[in-house]
């Protein structure tokens, strides 16, 4: 049997943006026996989660589930949509909005990325107004999509996709719009229909608390229709087959039966404490941490409010501190993970995940461990950021779940 | 919680070829938390079964392994390697040949379909000598790989991949050589290097144990060189930055870590029993199963002994017997899975796996169900299968394994 | 992790008598997390079992829960309803009759130990003619207690409870009737409120589907106000604080809670399925066992078809045979546990179990064990018995479960 | 399923000094299918792990296991050396220590009860010189044993054993020396061997990291000669028969198998990590919760230094403060339970257990729940104990386990 940690007793605290702690309740799901993916209670199985994945996208129309990790559903999004040489209009909020970029690249796309200028650009959400004016630009319509990360997990911030969309609207733009949620599905509020998303990109490891292999295309008519059209070569990731196939619940190619029995429960598991409450409480962890950042006199990674993430916190470290040292130092004295800086931000700051199988006090524990290895690491902390979030979670009680 | 099962008591009988009853001990080690999947233990992880997969494979070229089930391995064999408008020569075994053929045309190549006339065609392998007169002929050598599946899932027959690479080199063509052995791999014999194979196509839900979800491409150095020629869009698939990350055993982007805990579980329990046991096994498994078929007076799907599969057994149904009402009866009376006869071979056979978490027993109780189901069915049978798979199996024990 | 099967593939087959095979949702019960025993969750839970338990034991009265394996409930009988030098009178239908008896005897108490004479003995049910005709001879009611057991694990000979009853009435005898139903409960017809047992003796490595470690009490009036009297010492075993404590679903000391978890989903699926479904299942799969015994041409060690037992069937041997070499080849063989001849029968016969998480298949693929195993080591077999109860399976579908 | 969690996610903070938090390693192990009792495999685990469990006793006797929670080896320990009328000398630490008295009488002994006078009595260890003096003056060696509890879970006062051995060898008393370390065993330091304990009580839920359902005698030589004297009836708890079956790895009743796999991972866990390294984490983590206690400016129960537990800290409430609506309450907000006050605590003092699966983090988060809680509450609380605690946890690093 594998040794999967180092530490001699207790639980490890994965307090990373994603992959989430995964709650017992589905890894018990999911290690049900494997059963014929052409039988009579897979398709019973394939319809109802079908069913209710539909109620947390927040859409009516079909939701494509793939056996494949998250990055392939950005793949998929762009392949049945879309044709070489096309023009595709993403915006740069961090390193996963550089990602699908260099995806649209690699795939013959021409994507051009817009975005505030310097390390600024990481620090703020979309800004709709500069979708705006390129689209309003773009006269002759070369541009066929927009694409944008809703909650970017490499910095913190969760971008207002409705204003997106109103841009797109006031600009009398008739390019798709495809929406990058892998990290903000079922933590923070997302809605594909009521937004007018085209494409909405998801991933299981995230909010949804499974482990990493399935990930998601949500829909619209209007991104059928340009499927019909597109040019790219697909098989694997095509929609047609598969949307045909799921009309009994089963699909063209052999899915991945036990994690689906995973998703089954986690669909479960958010309707049953409903979806409002699990993004309250998902908002109240968060504000608790940034009360633990500010009373260590820290800057969060995220300079505007309004778009903090209820997912993840990034927590930049002072001048000539490496975070990479404080967060490994944690690691090993605390047996707690957090995420590393990426791409701009490496070295720069370190990202605290809370999302899956949580608690107060998990974060509670998150923090004093965050806390006490960096003052082990030297970092001058102006007062106790554990203490402050234990207040915060005091003072703000969760109204019971239904 | 779900319920998987409408049978009040006891565990089913998945006999099909696929997904393969998955070991406890599997389901357990896929139990365990996920981890950090840019954490120290990851990288330990992933360094460790990287190294003994290629034992499974045969191989001292870096196998690839894709958080997606298999028919995704089959579109990077061919994305990797090859670009618009090449021709490939596949040759048509059965329905899992003609599936790949299918996504050749859908990702815009152009596929030649070898394969002996009718229906006959489906009960024997692929004939090397074809494929070398074909290749004969093709001086130019427009033909830029040769496609050929090694266990065909839905007949029950295993092509001699030695012969069709004597014969490409036999006609001196450079083609590369794809070949799919997804449900053969640690069931039925497989030398990726001895071989020559340029990329084998396997995935995690037969031989390997495991539940659907995990898909691999074994590559050689020339498969290597050629994928930088290659045309096709991809990134995803791409092997590159695989081969690159993989280096210190993480991956590009985020891979499906509790289904890894599996297969490294998977890959000890083959080490551990011994390659040439587990073939042995599956192999005498088959020759009971084939006596049952034998002692029922019943047809064997593949007509060619030499080439019968270890892994599963297609038996053909009398005239006039619909095989799937059969198989239908049986599993509702008999709480036992069989597989369908697909494509050409619909309603006309029906398939018994020998694969997976199994053992001499588990193999009696499934030739008793299908024998009491197609007696039930009114299916006239000479004798009695069970009885004569169980004096095989006791006058052949298999020596013990170390 | 432990190694606890010695063969590389597959299921064993555990078809002793008990414990019986636990189905994986019981296994995956008890794999929740431990909670405090005093918290408002145990108290529901509590409340919760012991209401669907009396469903089981078909009493109104209270059924007491010991955190201990079968032998505690046997000593807790004898200790809260007995005094120092008590005469009880026992009846040795067998192994297990003749245990319960050398325990009395451990404990102080003066058993009589009736039975049919010689090896007969061990191959029928109660006399209750000859119970009847000693309490007519106990004038003075020097006897405080009958003792039996239900179902004979030993033997396979199920006692015929009613009968006793009517014959200690018939006697206008006021002795307590103690009854061991460890290995009958839910899997043989039982009815300790109808039967006017005044304590029922049970365990969960039996028809409950349990891992060992749970017994129990099921207790009338008659024998609470016994308890009153009783003057063994006792402590653990003590009715009075159990009874007072599981008012609100607690214990006196900390009971074994992940059993209890166990239990609790045990007792959800045989109410699902309805009693009485379970055991027409039992007595359906007794009958096609002993067909296939009947088609070996050997002999049931039970001689009385009215007491059959639909639990397990013991197979006697050809004189000349031991039976413990025989088993010992199907063991090594075939990955087959049967159980052992015991006391008397040692060496003269084995037993097969039909019970826990089995189906038709699953007795198929142990009686083709037996079948093939007792052919190796040179029994002379008059036909095959896993056709006979193949037949038999086939011809007497069970109705659906409600 | 069950649902056992009123909290709609994270999971339940288990802080009560026992059951313990118990890992998941071991409730995987203990998910292994039940074998038969009787055969191969069965008979070399329980070899293996009476072997390993003598280390952790520190003991070269046998240590009988009993398929019962711990109460029933307070039972075994009492009914195997003594007889009906025997006069044993207890010594009253706390409430524990007074139930093993009840018990006593219960069975028929003559308990006298030492002890400190009034409420002082439960804040000390045991007094050796009182039983020192009182030994001395019993010449005509009227007591039998003398029963002291090792670990006090009611107090956190965890007493000097050796101390006891030297109290009775200076008074030269033939008398047993019998030790309940239910609560003790491999989280305090403990040598049956060394102190010259004759019989060790202990259970699993504990310093062991199992359910409940499982306890021990360790016993020495004198014990077993006592126990061919010994009068009180006896069966089941009875040491003869189970010495003679464990000499192969068996036990002549059935064994509580699944409880016993756990077991078997419990103590490789524990002698993996070494059981010094063991109980120093233990020793930190106490050392650490004394911190935040004294940082609160609230009492600990235990008012010797010298014998403070490392398994469980009681703490004070302080006057006109009801201690069980603290508990409530913060049970109910930050989902962590605490041990209530027991007995002459009842309402006065709640207790924090930290031993099982647990690290600095968990206890940081406990102690944060605690904090706030109490706050909430209305406790007037000195300063932060959560960052007093993590301050210490900080600057108090375990060196590395081997």
């Amino acid at each position: 049997m594998l040794n999967l940690d180092f530490h001699p007793s207790g639980r490890h605290f994965l307090q990373i943006p994603g992959p989430s702690p995964v709650p017992d309740r589905i890894l018990r799901a999911m290690s049900l026996p494997t059963i014929d993916h052409r039988g009579p209670e897979f398709g019973a199985l394939g319809c109802e989660l079908l069913g209710k994945l539909k109620k947390v996208f927040k859409t009516e129309s079909p939701v494509i589930i793939y056996p494949a990790s998250g990055t392939g559903a950005w793949e998929a999004a762009l392949v049945n949509t879309l044709s070489l040489g096309d023009k595709v209009l993403m915006f740069e909020t961090g390193h996963f909005a550089a990602l699908w970029q260099k995806m649209a690249l690699r795939l013959g796309l021409e994507p051009e990325f817009l975005g505030l200028t310097g390390a600024e650009g990481w620090r703020h959400g979309v800004q709709a107004d500069m979708i705006e004016a390129r689209l309003r630009e773009d006269i002759d319509h070369q541009i066929k999509a927009v694409c944008v990360v809703h909650n970017e997990t490499s910095t913190g911030v969760t971008s207002d996709i409705a204003a997106v969309r109103r841009a797109i609207d006031a600009a009398a733009h008739p390019a798709l719009f495809l929406v990058d949620t892998i990290s903000g599905l079922a933590s923070a509020d997302y809605r594909h229909d009521e937004w007018g998303v085209d494409v909405t990109v998801s991933g299981s490891q995230k909010g949804l608390m499974l482990p990493p292999g399935i990930s998601f295309n949500a829909i619209s008519d209007k991104a059928i229709v340009a499927s019909q059209d597109s040019k790219l070569p697909k098989s694997f990731w095509a929609w047609d087959e598969i949307i045909e196939a799921n009309r009994n619940g089963y699909w063209p190619y052999t899915p991945n039966t036990n994690l689906l029995y995973g998703l089954n429960e986690a669909l479960d598991m958010l309707l049953e404490e409903g979806l409002d409450h699990v993004l309250a409480r998902h908002q109240r962890w968060a504000a608790g941490v940034r009360k633990a950042v500010e009373a260590w006199g820290l800057e969060i990674q995220c300079q505007d409010p309004e778009v903090y993430s209820p997912v993840l916190t990034g927590v930049v470290m002072p001048e000539g501190v490496d975070a990479d040292e404080v967060r490994q130092l944690i690691y090993e004295r605390f047996d707690l993970s957090l995420g590393m800086g990426l791409g701009k931000a490496k070295g720069k700051m370190f990202r605290i995940g809370h999302l899956g199988d949580c608690n107060d006090l998990t974060l509670v524990a998150a923090l004093g461990g965050c806390e006490a290895g960096m003052k082990l690491a030297g970092v001058v902390l102006k007062g106790s950021g554990v203490t402050a979030a234990l207040d915060h979670f005091a003072n703000h009680p969760l109204e019971a779940a239904k």
